[in-house]
């Protein structure tokens, strides 16, 4: 299968057993999958653009800062990966079109200010016509509102496009703040209609779950 | 003044007078205005979408054909200014800022797939801070609804970002029919309050008078 | 068979039924032959040549901008081809030589200003010790004279390198407007005594009629 | 006056007060210093090391990892001294001596495995030919011993590439573990008898000291 | 006035007094001329070209060769420069044009397999819109036969485009034999009436007099 | 086997037998070994060093010259090689790494001012995890004392790395200079306990005794 999975900032924070975990998972996967592996940036994403936000630079060179640092992430994994990998990151759609006909992992971080790694992932997925695009957050899915901020809130098992724009259409934009997924990557999963799970990475078993289409998370449904 | 400018792809089509009438524009503007030009895709790139979409090739990469069309754009304004431009486009916002420094009208077209080249100039303007962006569109400014499909829409001389993004919310985003502004840009521009202002290019004085502060278009107002 | 194809300009025309129809042609061909194609630039590159021509932009740029519209003839190829075919532009005799060692299918356009993409195609066979040079143009081959001027030149159905040379001795060479072969494409082919083939490519069977030997157009003969 | 400063990992640490102080010293010395600037990694280069060394990644492939954490540390200061600073890193001499050329400060991180940015600070300053290489460490000088080990060593006011050699000789290079200075730098100074300071960073003034040749830190001697 | 300087790779053999020579005349130059000098590969060029030969290696990877050595000259003349050169050798002609923007000398040597530095020089006239372009070469000028083989040739003050493609009409191409001009550099003076002269590069003087537009070599006249 | 060859620029000096001799017994080790070639400068190398520092160019610039011609011998190598080698020439660890894990041959040069093609070969060693490192340069192996000035000196069969050290301490490192092995590969070596073999190349058989382990040459041994 074809497939897009993106990892959360959280893999790779500092004491890190969980990048270890996942890379020992994708090389399993190698033979039955292909894969784009698209990391997130995550606290030190964060650091660096905040101490950016504080010496006044505009947001969209915080943005590339926070670019530089998931690229970072994605070279860990690609080291980690080995001879499984494709050994550079690519920076542009069609780098990532050429790296991936190597039949090799392709591991990658953002690609421009202004929208989320989760935005690429999803053209990453349109780009290789992937079958599955798998979003492993911190979070065990998509709820009816933030579990962090509303104890209210109700995970839902499926959701629409449309639902999930929704949801999130409140959510801050300002560099490092993207949560689950953006506009962006909603209107290009929508176009593509790309068969997307939202899930919790925190628990690498949940991906091998998504891949086997098992129930996990949220899966995001086409009309 | 520090302003981007985006030229919609009407500008370039084939009989072309247009481009030679904002070269001899742009060069009037060197000394008092540093400039960013941003080219659309036009009638080329729409032809080129098409045959490639005919073929079924993936959106993402007929936004990429699009974007190597905006390219060529930019290039034919690069060889026309001649000594007032600088002799590359950048292709990412990292060369987007090297080559601003040099002080030079710097002219780009598109840069990933997904997003409109309004976006990508409303990028460009974060970046340089921008203290106005115009775009250039062939319609008088933005209006209740599409004036191409409803008599009674009415052109707006101010629209704030939610109600532009409301007008706007049932945009198509497949490769090469962006209208105006697409989501990304709206969020870019409300983020960092980029003075924007949406006007018919088709009259290249118009431009003039937005540089001038003088009423023209639509101005986007920021609370 | 490893063979070089030059398509011309007319094959990426606007109605391009074309293009689609020599991508299947292509892909059929995988297996049996190793392909560097290369793309003309045809009416689009003579819409732009002629638009800065006017603005008075030097000739080398002017050839610059016909080079951009064949690199984008030839992103539409490979874009088509999927995965039979590399998936970037060579720009340079290196990067011809590294992406043919990957055994797809490379195609690319023109490479410098002052000759036609005929001379890529010659220069690129002779980089690949090609077995054959087809050069698929809008005649039936070569002719005494140019046959949409005199109405008594006859077609050929064998020439040397020499007598070639002599019919086209007074090809113009400004950028775009160049015809057959340019003098710089006949001295490759002779140094190298490169197999060569002129054809009909509006009739896409012609190609395979040349693949298989078959007498097609006209041959270029060595001592 | 044309100088290199090397700041230590530590200015770039997370509560980050070092990095905004520098960029407001550096803008200071604009006019009056052109300028190197080279990052050292610190803690977050130290802890992607360690990531990659306990997944058992060749030393050469960690020590790339501290490098991409140096140019993340350098773009930081590119952006922080905006318009001071020429906008890319330079990520080999050839390009040094390039953006050098601009007469704007040049920030560089790390260039290749198996020796410390010490290193590239001394074959920067070597290239530009600079009259002074500060490298701004977080202890006061060159001492008899390692001050952090040895309660009795002695901080010495200046110290010949000989004796200082001497004192290093011991050191480890695993990667991310460099002191002071690391053998090639000492060859490097050495062959081109570079005036060099090791001062303590953790007070900017001490870099302003050194600049205006002032007594500070440890001064390495030429015959 | 802008011009552009070819020396031929004798002014690089081993012993070299010249490279040393002409780098003193062209800072000379600074301030009243701006320049692109175009270094050709002279005996190195032909050792790799021959020992690459031996091996059987195609024609155009010989001239890559050869195209590299003419480069490393480029480097030298750079290196020797300083300041007054631009620090990188272009290797397209955007890179050229976007150099040369910068107000300092450019140097370059070959770009393509196929033709000679003559047309490369030719060609860097036409896009900077040269004033002279200025062929210094082992010889007085053009003479009517090869004074190096036909002890009756005599030298011509003055020759037209069209007399000089006769002369040099039997030159052989196979890399690194080049004389003189070479057709395409011809076709390239000829289209864009660049003022060209071929002067005896062994006396530097003699380029002195060329900028002063005193008598000496061979003129080539335009209609 | 996975290893590294170190051929010295002696290989590729201008009456040039060996390298045609070294490009057919590479061809002959494809299948059995996996190599990295690193070729030396040489005799041309020295001529273009002399020439720039007789013009008071720095003596890192001097060694990018030098650096340059190693990248040229890289290439002949390469070329000749044909389908048996990577067809770009790695200019950095992240390069070469990638070309690696194409399964063909990558030949190399020089990577960075200050140190010696010795150290790249040894930094090429640690990062493909290779089995060995042949030296071939063009004296029997390590002696007790330089055997060109001193007669009494011994050839040893082994020797450590410490006793190396001590023996090649006053080496001089001006560009072009280096000898043997210089202490930033040594330190490299000992680092990852790299097997190493230094020997004779002017017999190209030497290299099949090294591979076949052999005694030959001297062998570095670790704790």
């Amino acid at each position: 299968m074809k497939a897009v999975i993106k990892l959360g900032g959280f893999v790779f924070s500092e004491d890190r057993p969980l990048v270890a975990d996942y890379v020992k998972l994708l090389r399993d996967f190698v033979g039955e999958h292909h894969l784009v592996v698209v990391a997130g940036g995550g606290p030190i994403a964060r650091a660096y653009i905040n101490a950016a936000r504080t010496m006044g630079i505009p947001e969209s060179l915080c943005d590339q800062l926070g670019i530089l640092v998931t690229r970072l992430n994605a070279r860990l994994l690609v080291d980690g990966l080995g001879e499984y990998a494709f050994s550079e990151i690519p920076v542009n759609i069609d780098e990532l079109k050429h790296y991936f006909a190597s039949g090799k992992i392709v591991a990658m971080g953002g690609l421009q200010p202004g929208h989320s790694t989760n935005a690429v992932a999803a053209i990453a997925a349109e780009t290789i016509s992937a079958e599955l695009f798998v979003n492993a957050t911190d979070v065990e899915g998509v709820y009816t509102a933030d579990p962090r901020k509303d104890s209210r809130a109700v995970k839902l098992d499926e959701v629409s496009v449309g639902r999930l724009t929704e949801i999130l259409s409140n959510a801050d934009i300002s560099a490092g703040a993207y949560d689950l997924m953006d506009p962006l990557a909603l209107r290009i999963i929508k176009r593509s209609k790309i068969p997307t799970v939202i899930l919790n990475g925190q628990d690498p078993q949940n991906l091998v779950r998504a891949v086997r289409y098992e129930k996990v998370g949220t899966k995001i449904v086409h009309d």
